[in-house]
């Protein structure tokens, strides 16, 4: 995953533009994407769609003609959304438009602008501190005008409409942790998925930040019904506690698998209740949707002093973290497949498994087999109630071996 | 408050007469009660209401012509309710008639007999040992005939007839902590509230404990429907812990509060489940009306040394208990006024608080405002199910700033 | 109960046969048992009831004619089902038959083969090894034909149909604590309560385990509604912990007094949840029927080590281990009888108690006596809620207390 994150952090992404499109298409390689135009303007809930932005330079010179600050050089020197300026001013002038971050003087913050025309460079407080007056050329080529925000969706069609939802955001330029490793993981998710041929359907979306989430929300509110499952993910590239932080809900489908997925790695975590604030859980579990949607990252948002700054970068991140958060998520989803209900056919008292083959013959011994213990307990909890992974759970029995049960017990048309 | 309960304390007291008048008389300098009189006789559940108690003096003399008890010197040492007497006895004659308390043998005891009429006098059990055989003077000038139960309350009209019920006995004599201390943080509490224009309605009982509470509720059952909170009362003058009975609900809005508000307090407190005695709450909580009524005191009755003694005096209390206390109501009675619902007008996504003016531009940054928190809790949990308090309560947001939130929300036409 | 249980121990049991006659025979002496046969090829639910055991001798003979494994020796010599034999043959064609328990070489295991028919014989493991070869005789003189499967009920009627079973399994042979135990302390419970008057039925069951509780679900349906307490049991001979393991329905009445009556005793006891395998209860809490049966023993089937050896003998089990058994279980019959619920009468307010002589005169003391107490609990709870064992439990008072002050509140027609 490190190798594709490669290929993806050199472009410069935002909400809307160019950057957007060349992920997607970086993306497109491993999964077949359907991607959406929404044009500038569409009223998409109480937001409207903004204008459309690309960049294709930016910089400062100072009067001996050196590039002092370079988009080139990395994209974070640009204030991100910034509207178009070429002109010659004084330090003075240029200061109200420099932004930096006092208390970590090395590092380049990330900074937008998105609903409030602006233009503006961000710089390491070193930098700042050391410029002199003089007479500053200062360029940004941009673009903000008419146009698309653009997402994209993979979808799975599994053996029912019955959805599960993975959202991931790409608006962030050259970040690793933040919005890459989702990106990544994501992607090789869905890979993995597609070649299988699931229980329940499954849609991955590739969406810029709030906006993004918005409009998806806008566009697709007959489809919201199928959503069973969901989370919104992003933040799995450091090698650092799991965070789950629950759905508005509390306590949906999705809360107590990943909850229980959590607890049987060998790994810290911790679960925190729904805050209405993070990413874009915000708005899938906002009052009117409220939908089973979960958010899970490693260390939380904010909560890593490399956040939102240029040491976001490949020192952060690492293979195995991608690949620990991989595996958690494909975890969790095989507990989201087996969360469903079988029927005992044979509800009044045991069902003979003897004479089905299913038993041990010379009785008295104190050595039951684990398997005839998962008959037991997939029979007596497939009530009606009970998911296979909701057994699991109260069984303390791992999920492959009452699988391996209900497989035969179905066999044996014992269950339905 | 200490100034009030000095004008309070002389006054003998009891579930009837003319010292229940005084008390109210003085209470109603400070807020204007209605005093209702209820007549001897009068049906009230299961009981009626008794005779009207007066007294007018009572003591014993020795043969010498010495007052060795005597009323006047202070009014805990008629057994209260006593009938009228006036005879010589010796010492055996007498002795059943004196009430002590062996193993706190330097103080004096309140000690009643409401419902099975009785003569006597309360003394130390130092004094009670020192007595020798003689032939006394007993007095006690005393009349208990047909007239009146005295109670008042004071009703203060909200916004809504949802009321807040308040309510402290008015029965004891000579006690400061044990009464006095009620009487005069009610009186407070009410005297400030009636300075406002509080969204719910408040209706503060001082009423004799037991039978008035009992007439109270048969004579004003139309109006039950209309209490969505109630305290009783007293014990609130000793700089002790804080202590918590739940309603018999045990889980009503009354009872989130309390605990909330006591969990906020730099101080020390301990929360009960309901039990069938202890004050008023035993009426207001029978099963017939169950009201959402805790039960709010520092250390509770019986559970401290002095308890129904003379000790139970000015050494006892002090100003800065009682003027605690009263915070601490003033704390639940804000809380109160904010467990209200509002409705998020846009409940599909967030609101774009950028273009009302309720949100920072430039994006990016880590140190959300807690203000710009307040918004979104506020929006996210105006669901119709939960109240401001509760968004408190859930956030971990003082209440202020939810409070301050809301009304730019409201202003803003994003919540109703 | 020990002499009682040593009448018992010969005999050898199975789950069908005359050793079950013989048991019930024993036991009728003490109770009035209704015994049931139920034919051979009798469909019950998912089973049918098997040929009918019944053995007269087994040995194996060594070629000087010695005795040297001998059924009339010790009963669990014989694999439990054995089909009949007689032949001579080979130490290798011996060995297959011929069971142990390698890792505790001295005992001699319990093996049954009831669903798959074999024949066998239970050695210990040191002999099995000392065995050489040799020409042996091998004689099981048993039957396996069309007979009848054999159990007993006991029922004692209530002032109410509603039921509480308790049910014990009587298919072992030579084990005193798993099942003699159960039986014998399941005997001297009924025989006690046949002495009182209870207000609810009680329903004994002495059966075969599994395919006796499957015989008796099934012939017995429609009385199932009736049961609203019920105990499975056996283990009762160790001194050791109890172990209590929930209904199914895990908060059932039986489960809320079983585990207060483990709180109230100066014992060690754990509480577990219900899990699909263990004693009959398996099959009283299938999906199907759910029953509110428990499972309460000493320490469970399967952790102590002599459990299924020759070593589950009297050396094992103690007097003092079976009465204080019996003890917990008469106390949780105790609290079912108290399991009833009555209604306040003077549900507003609170009952004048004192007129009815129900309260003390002198007010304001200090020590409120338990018996007043226990009035107010009785009579603020008793509101068709809330059932006497309820009140003890919420309350902390004794049950007895709780008793007492309602047939006083009775008497007085204060609740009915």
């Amino acid at each position: 995953m490190i190798d594709f994150i490669k290929e993806l952090y050199p472009i410069c992404r935002s909400i809307t533009g160019n950057g957007v499109r060349e992920t997607l298409n970086l993306i497109n390689r491993h999964i077949p994407l359907k991607i959406h135009e929404v044009p500038t303007g569409t009223k998409v809930l109480d937001w409207e769609i903004p204008k459309e932005w690309n960049i294709r330079d930016a910089y400062v010179k100072d009067s001996s003609g050196k590039k002092i600050i370079d988009f080139k050089q990395l994209n974070l020197h640009v204030l991100n959304y910034s509207t178009p300026i070429r002109a010659k001013m004084s330090l003075a002038e240029l200061k109200p438009h420099l932004f930096s971050i006092p208390d970590k003087p090395s590092l380049i913050p990330y900074r937008t602008s998105y609903y409030a025309e602006n233009w503006g460079f961000c710089i390491s407080h070193d930098q700042l501190t050391s410029l002199h007056d003089d007479l500053y050329d200062v360029v940004i080529d941009t673009d903000l005008s008419t146009g698309n925000l653009t997402y994209a969706e993979y979808y799975l069609k599994g053996k029912t409409r019955e959805e599960v939802l993975i959202s991931t955001h790409i608006c962030h330029p050259s970040l690793c942790n933040d919005n890459l490793s989702g990106i990544a993981v994501c992607t090789y998710l869905a890979s993995a998925l597609s070649k299988t041929r699931p229980h329940y359907s499954y849609r991955f979306l590739f969406i810029p930040g709030t906006i993004g989430a918005i409009a998806w929300l806008a566009l697709n509110e007959n489809g919201l019904k199928h959503i069973k499952y969901g989370l919104v993910t992003s933040l799995l590239g450091i090698d650092s506690i799991f965070t789950y932080k629950r759905s508005r809900i509390g306590n949906a489908g999705i809360d107590r698998i990943v909850e229980h997925v959590l607890s049987l790695q060998d790994i810290q975590y911790k679960i925190i209740d729904f805050i209405p604030y993070g990413y874009d859980e915000r708005q899938f579990c906002s009052p009117g949707y409220n939908l089973p949607v979960g958010n899970l990252t490693r260390v939380p948002f904010g909560e890593y002093p490399e956040y939102h700054t240029s040491a976001d970068n490949f020192d952060l991140i690492s293979d195995k973290a991608l690949n620990d958060s991989l595996a958690v998520f494909h975890e969790v989803i095989r507990h989201i497949e087996a969360d469903r209900k079988f029927i005992n056919q044979y509800p009044k008292g045991e069902p003979r498994l003897g004479k089905r083959g299913l038993y041990d013959n010379i009785g008295g011994r104190n050595d039951s087999k684990i398997l005839q213990l998962a008959f037991l307990w997939v029979l007596n909890y497939s009530d009606g109630e009970h998911s296979l992974t909701d057994i699991a759970m109260l069984s303390g029995l791992d999920l492959s071996i009452i699988l391996e049960a209900t497989d035969m017990l179905k066999e044996k048309q014992l269950i339905k």
